[in-house]
C-alpha cells in the first residue's frame, strides 16, 4: 500500500516500513485488488464518517528549544536546530486488507495487571464486530495460553464484553513468560488466527515483534498489532500509556493515608512505595498531584540515605521543623542501596530489592540512634492500584487505542503498536518504542515542578 | 443523684454507681442545690426538646434462647432462664452538675488512628458550646501531651472543628503510652481541667478509669468520660464501636483487589491481612460483605496451615477446582504459627508476628513443593483503612457518642463510657466493658453465616 | 410445627400464626413425617454449625421509660409499665418442611430501585443451592412478569448471580403494578412454583400476603416470604431496611455539593431533595451525618414557608449571619404547600407535588422581594442514590436477610417477612409490619439530635 | 524584554505582543535595569533547576493532513499545506520584572464553580511565596469583591492554602458580574495591587484583558494574568482546561445510574443532562468513557426530536430491540427545540431553555401516544459535578497552570493566559483564545468515535 511512497517518518529509521506489503496481500487476493474487494461490500463509507488518509502524519517533537540551556532541552546541535519528525496517524482507512469473514482475530494480555485491560479488550471486540468479524477469541493467561492444552480459547463477542470495563483485572487472565515464538506462531497457524492483538509491556512487545517477523518468514498473512500496557508509563515517544492516569489517581489514597498517619502521629513519617521499575513517572506525578509529599525518590535520580546530604538527614530536618514527613518512593529507586538479588521473574525482569522496606527500616534505626522518637508507617498499595478499573480518562484512551488497533490491522499494518502522541493517535513500528524504557528526565520541567512542590534538596 | 435508688443495672455489679455523688457536688455549690442552680439559668428547657429521665434503662440482652443448643446461646442454667439486665440510658438530663462557665474541658485521643476521631472531637466541642462552655482544649498526642512541656494545649471551638470531620486522622494527634496516672491528674489540676473526654481503646479506658479513681481520691470534682475507640470492635456489651463500619467498608477495596488479582492470574491466590489483634470482627464482616472470600481466618478460631485439614491443603483444592482463591486473615489469627516476639509497643500491646506474611511465604513454598504453579499476592491495607474519614453511618454514631459524652459529664457521671446497645445509646461504668476484649463467638450465627459464605471447612 | 405452643409474640396478635400448618405438610408427606424425611438426607447437621430453636424469641422493645416525659417515651399507662413483646428469631431450623428436590423457587423484585436488591437475590439463590434446590427462577419486572407472556422466567444459579452484587439495580428488573392476586397464584400453579420470595415495599408486601392467603385458600403448599425493600426505611418494627444505609451514605455527596455551592457563592443557598414519601429517615440521618445542614424538613413535622416563623425568614437570618445556608428536604415534606395532584403511579402511590422545586422557587421569589441577593441551587440526587450498589453494611444486611428468607421458607413459614430487630434477625407476620408506614417520632432523641445539629427552630 | 525580537508566534496576529513593554518597566526602575536588580538577589539560580529561554516556542498544530477529505482536516489550501504556528513556552525566566518585596498580588475567581479552583489558588500562593512575595490577597466573590465595601480582602499564605485543594468550591467564593473595568482598576490602584490573577471563563478573560488595557492606559505597572476556568472545555487552542477531566469522571456516576435505572426498568429510558452551553465536550467524552450511552446530543450537531429521523423514533427502535436506552444531552443542545428565553444571568449568558426536561417530557408523551409503555428517568448532576474536588490529573494541571501564571507575571507578561497545548504549557495573549468558544468539530475523529460507540444515526 505505501510502496510507492515509503514516507520516511523518522530519520533515519530503516525499520520503519513495517506494514504488510501489498505484494503479499495481492498474492492472497490473486487478481483481485484489495480496493475492489472493498468496493464489493466491506465496511462501507456509510458506516464511517471519515477516513484517515494514509499519508496523514503527526509531529513527534513540538517544542522549539532556543538554547541548549533551556529546561529539558533536547538539542542535536549547538543551535538547537529543530528537526521535523513525523509518525503515521492512526485511524480507519478507506481500503482494508482483510476480508472480515476470513478473519480469525485473537487477543492476548501479558504481564501484570493494569487498569484498562478490559476496556481495550472490549473495544477491540466491538470494533472487530463493526468491521464484520465474527470469529474472535481470547487467549487465556498470556502467551502461556498458546501452549497449555488445558486452557481453552475464550469465544468473544459484544455480548460477552459489554460490561467488562466496569471491573478491573483482565477477562482473559494474564501471566508472564510462555512458549517460544516459533511455538506461538505454529499454534496460531493451527488455530487459523490471522489477526493478533497483543497487550503488554516492553518484553511482550518484543515478543509481538518476533511473532510478526516469524509470520513474515513463514509468509503468513497475519497482522500483529500491539497495545502498550505499562502502568509505569515507560514506553518511548508516547504522551502516556493506559492505566497510568488511574494509577496516579489511586495513588492519592495511599499518599493521603500516609500524610494523615504522619500528621496525626508524634513525629510521624509516612513512606509510600509506588510502582516504577525503571522510571519514576507514577511517583513523580502522584507527588505533584497530592501536594502532600516532602520527599520523592525515583530510579532516574540517585540518592544517598546516609551522610550529610542523605535522605535521613533531611527527614530529621523535617521532623524538627514540621513535625512530620511523607516520603514517596518508586519501587526501582535506589537499587544500589538494597541487597542485589539475581532472581528474575517469568518475564525475565530482575526481582528488585525492596527499597520501601529498606527506607522504613533505616529510618527507624536512624532515629533510634540519634535519640529522637519517630513513628514510621509504611504503605505499599501496589496491588490495590493495579486491580482498579480504569478511570474515565483512561477509559477513553483505551477505547481509542482499541479502535485504532483494529483499524491498523485492517489497514494492513503489522508489527506496529498504537499510541498517543501530542494528543493525537498514531502508529509506531514496535522496535521504535521498545529500544529502552522511557525515563523521567531529571532536567525536565516536570521533575523541576515536582522538586518545587516537595521542596526537597539533592540527596547526593 | 441516683443515691436513693441505685438501680441495679447488671447483677451483680458493685462497681456500677460510678457517677460523681451529688454530695460532692453539693459541697461545691454550698447551700445552692444544683437543681436550683440550673433553674437560675443553665441550659434551659427551651434549648432541649426532651430530657432523659435518670431512671430510664435499656436492656442488655434481648434474645430468649429456648435451649442451650440454640445457635449462639448464652445460658446461665439448663433452662436458659432469661435474666433482665439493664443499663443507663444516655442523653441530656434536666439537672446538670457543672456550671458551664466554670468548666474547663479537655479532649485527648490515644492509641492508633481510627475513622471518626475527628467526628467525635467535633461533636464534643459543639455540644460543650451549646451547654455554654467556653474553655475547651485539646491535649496533643494522647496522654503524652500531659507531660511533654513542648506540646501546647490546642484551644478548641466550633470554628476550629467545623469541617474537621471531612478528613481522617485526629486533629489532636495520637500516641501510645504517656506519663503516670498521678502525673496526669496533677497536670489536670494545674491546668484547671474539670472535664476530661478520653478517646481510646481498652488500655486507654483503664487509664481513664484510674484517672477517675485518682480524682476521687484527691476529692477533685472532675468528670472523666470515655468514648471507646477501637477499630477492631472489641469492646464488651456494645453493638459496635465507631470506625468499625468504615473499616469494613474500606476493606472491600482490598478484598476486591485480591479477588481481581487472584482471578486474573493463572492459579492466583490473594491474601489480605486486616486489623483484629484479638478479635476477628473486621475480617469476618468484611468477608461476609464481599462475598468473594474463600478462607477467613480469625484469632478466635484455631487453624493449621499444614496437614490434611490445613489451610494449604484447602488452597490446593480451591486452585484445582476454581483456579483461584482469596484468603482474608485477621492480624491476630494463628499467633501459634508465627515466631513469638516478646516485644511490646508503647501501649503495652505485644508486637504480633506477621501471620499475613507467614501465610504468603508458606503458600508459595507449599505450591512449589507440590509442583503446582501458584501466583500469590499479598495485600496489607491497614494504614489506608485507619486513615479514612468516617462514613455516614459512623459519622452518625460519632455524633451521638460525642453528644452523649458531654451529656454524661454534665449529668454528673464520671468513670463512665458511652456506647450503643441494641441500637440505643447508653452509659457503662468503664470497668464493665474492659475486663477483656470482646471476641467473635465461634458458635454465633454471624460466624456460621461467614462460614456458609466462604464454604470453608474446619482447619483442625 | 408450632401448634402446641402458639407462642404469643406480640399482644394481642391474632394474625400471628402465619406459618404453613404442619397438618397440611403431613398431608403432603402422607405417612412420612417431615422430620424423618430430613433424617433421610436433607441438609444435614454437619453442614450447619448451629440451628435456631423454634422457640427462640427476640424482644421487640428494649427501653424502659421511667416517665411519660422521657424523650421518645412510648407508654401504655401513666406508670410506663414495661411490656415484654417477643418475636420469632430467624435462622435455620433442624427440621425442614420442603424436600429440596421438589422445590421450585421464584424470586420477584417490585417497586422502585433500592441498593442491595442484587445482594438479596444472590444470597437467596446461593442459600437455596446449599439446601439442594436446583430449580430456581427469577420473575422479570416485578409482578408484571407473572402475566406478560413475552417475559420469560430467568433461570438462576450461583454461576449467574456470583458477581451481581457488584452493580446496582436489579438483575430481574423491577416494575410497579401487575396482575391480580388470583392471576398470580394461577400462574404460580401453572409454573409449579412452591416457594416465592418477594422483594418490595409496603404495597408489595400486601400483595405477598394476599398471595399467601390465596394459596392457603387453594390448599397449595406454597411458602411466600417477603424481604422488605424500602429505601425510605419506613417499615414498622425494624431497626432499618436494606438500602437505607447506602442511601444516607450517598446522600452525603449531594449535601456536600450543596454546601460547597452555597459556601462558594455570594449569599448561596443549597437545597437538596432526598427520598422519603411519608417518613423522613433519610433526610434526618443524612443531615445528622453531614453536619452541614442548616434546615431539615420531613413529612412528620409540619412547617410554614412564609410568615414570621417560616423557613424563608430563617433563611434570611442565616444569610445575614452566616452568609450561606443548606436545606435538606424529604420529598414527602410539606405536601400542604404544593399543589395537590390526584394522580397515582402504578403502585397506587399518590404522585407527590415537588416540594424541592417549590422551596427553590419560593426562596428565589422571597429574596427578590426583600431585595437581598441570593443564589439558590437545587439538587435532586434521587436516581443517583437508588442506582448505587449496596455499601458493605447493607451488603451484610442483605446477605443475612436473603439467607433467613430461605431458612424461613424451609422452616415451613409463609406469609412472613424477614427483618432486623435490636440487631437480631427475626421473622414477622406480614400484616404486623405493613399496617402503616413507620415514621420519624418528632419526640424521639434522634430527631432532637438532628435539631441540635442543624440549630433550626420550629417553623410553625 | 522581547523588544529586540518580537517573535511572530502566530501569523497574522497583531495583538500578539501583549507583555508589559520593558520601556514601562524601565520607567519604574529608573536608571536600574531590571536584569541588574535580579542579579542583586531576586530568585537565584540555586532555587530553580532550569529556566525557560524567552525564545522557546511550542507548535500549535501538529497534524499534517494529506488531503482535505481526511477526517478532521483543517486545511488552508487545497494542498493542505502545513503551516508552522508557534506559541510562547511557559515557565520561569532567568530575569524577572518585579521586585518580590514590592509586589502585592491578588487572586480573583469568577463565574460558576469548577473542580480545581482551590488547586490553582493554592499553587499561585505557594509559587508567589517561593519568589519571595509576602503580600498576597484574595478578592472575595469574583469581581464583585472589588466594589462591595462589605467584603474584605482575604490575606493568603501557604499556611492558609495548604489543604484547600482537598475540597471543592472556591476558598475565595465566586460570583457573576461586578463593577466596571474602570472601577476595578481604580480599586486596584487604591489597594496597591500590581499583580492580578484572574480565574474565569471567556467573559471573565475579556474583563481581564480590559483591565490589562486600562492599566496600560493609566501607565500602571501591573501584570494581569488569566487562568482559563471553564468546565465545558470551550477555550480555543488548548488541549483541555482544568476541571474538565474531573467533570467527565464524575459524569460517569450519573450515566451509570441512568443505565442501571433504564436497564432495571421495563422499557426504561434514562436521560442525563450534562454541562456544555455551546460545546459538547463533556457530553461527548463522558459518553465515550462510559460505553453505556445510546444517544449523545450536543450543541454543535442539530437534531430533530420528532419525525422519521428524530430522536424519539430511534428511542422506539432501541426499546423494541434492546428494551432500554440511555440518552446523554449537553445543556446547550437543541436550543431550537425549547422555548426561547430572553433572560440573561449576571455574566451576560443567555439563560438556556431546559433541553433535558424537554426531552423527558416529549419522550413520555411520545410513548404514551404510540401506546408503548416507557419508564423515563431524568438526572441532572450539574451541581454535584461542579462542586467536586479536582481529580489527580486535574490536580497536576492546576498545579502547573498556577505555577506558570506566576512565572508569567514575574517574566513581565500581562494580558496573557496560561494553557496546555500539545501536552506542553504555553502563554497565549488573551484575545487569541476568547474570540469565540471552542466547539466540537462534527467531522473530527473524536465525534466519529463517539458515534461509533453509541451507534446512533443522524437525527435530521
Amino acid at each position: 500500500m505505501l510502496t510507492e511512497s515509503p514516507l520516511p517518518i523518522r530519520h533515519p529509521t530503516p525499520s520503519w516500513r513495517r506494514y504488510l506489503a501489498p505484494k503479499i496481500l495481492r498474492q492472497v487476493y490473486e487478481g483481485t485488488p484489495v480496493t475492489e474487494d472493498f468496493a464489493e461490500g466491506y465496511p462501507s463509507d456509510e458506516e464511517w464518517h471519515g477516513y484517515i488518509n494514509n499519508n496523514d502524519r503527526v509531529l513527534l517533537k513540538v517544542i522549539h528549544y532556543s538554547s541548549p540551556t533551556s529546561a529539558g532541552a533536547e538539542c542535536i546541535d549547538p543551535n538547537c536546530t529543530w528537526v521535523e519528525q513525523w509518525v503515521h496517524r492512526a485511524g480507519p482507512r478507506e481500503k482494508i486488507y482483510f476480508k472480515p469473514e476470513e478473519v480469525k482475530a485473537a487477543i492476548v494480555t501479558c504481564g501484570g495487571l493494569c487498569p484498562g485491560l478490559n476496556d481495550v479488550i472490549r473495544q477491540i471486540v466491538i470494533t472487530l464486530e463493526i468491521y464484520g468479524v465474527k470469529n474472535i477469541v481470547g487467549i487465556p493467561f498470556g502467551y502461556r495460553g498458546f501452549s497449555d492444552k488445558g486452557l481453552a480459547e475464550m469465544p468473544l463477542s459484544r455480548k460477552v464484553v459489554q460490561n467488562i470495563h466496569l471491573s478491573g483485572g483482565s477477562l482473559l487472565g494474564v501471566s508472564r513468560g510462555g512458549p517460544s515464538v516459533s511455538d506461538i506462531v505454529s499454534s496460531m497457524e493451527e488455530r487459523g488466527i490471522n489477526m493478533l492483538f497483543v497487550l503488554g509491556g516492553n518484553g511482550t512487545h518484543a515478543g509481538a515483534n518476533a511473532i510478526h517477523d516469524e509470520c513474515r518468514k513463514r509468509k503468513l498473512k497475519v497482522a500483529v498489532v500491539g497495545v502498550p500496557k505499562t502502568i509505569d508509563n515507560d514506553i518511548l515517544l508516547m504522551d502516556k500509556t493506559f492505566g497510568f492516569d488511574t494509577a496516579v489517581e489511586e495513588a492519592q489514597r495511599a499518599i493521603n493515608s500516609a500524610y494523615i498517619e504522619a500528621h496525626s502521629a508524634y513525629h510521624g513519617i509516612g513512606v509510600v512505595k509506588l510502582m516504577g521499575r525503571s522510571s519514576g513517572f507514577i511517583a513523580m506525578q502522584s507527588s505533584l498531584a497530592s501536594g502532600q509529599v516532602d520527599i520523592c525518590l525515583i530510579p532516574e535520580v540517585p540518592f544517598n540515605l546516609h551522610g550529610p546530604h542523605g535522605v535521613l538527614r533531611h527527614l530529621k530536618y523535617l521532623i524538627e521543623t514540621k513535625g512530620s514527613a511523607v516520603v514517596c518512593v518508586a519501587e526501582g529507586a535506589g537499587q544500589n542501596l538494597v541487597e542485589k538479588t539475581n532472581a528474575t521473574d517469568a518475564s525475565g525482569n530482575i526481582v528488585l530489592g525492596d527499597i520501601g522496606v529498606r527506607i522504613q527500616q533505616e529510618t527507624k534505626k536512624y532515629f533510634k540512634e540519634i535519640g529522637i522518637p519517630a513513628d514510621v508507617k509504611y504503605i505499599d498499595p501496589t496491588y490495590m492500584i493495579r486491580a482498579c478499573r480504569a478511570n474515565a480518562s483512561d477509559g477513553i484512551l483505551c477505547t481509542v487505542l482499541g479502535q485504532n488497533a483494529v483499524h491498523g490491522a485492517f489497514a494492513g499494518y503489522s508489527g506496529i503498536t498504537v499510541g498517543i502522541c501530542n494528543t493525537h493517535y498514531v502508529y509506531f513500528p514496535i522496535p521504535e518504542v521498545i529500544s529502552h524504557p522511557r525515563e523521567v528526565d531529571p532536567n525536565s520541567r516536570m521533575w523541576h515542578r515536582c522538586l518545587t512542590s516537595t521542596g526537597q534538596p539533592d540527596f547526593i
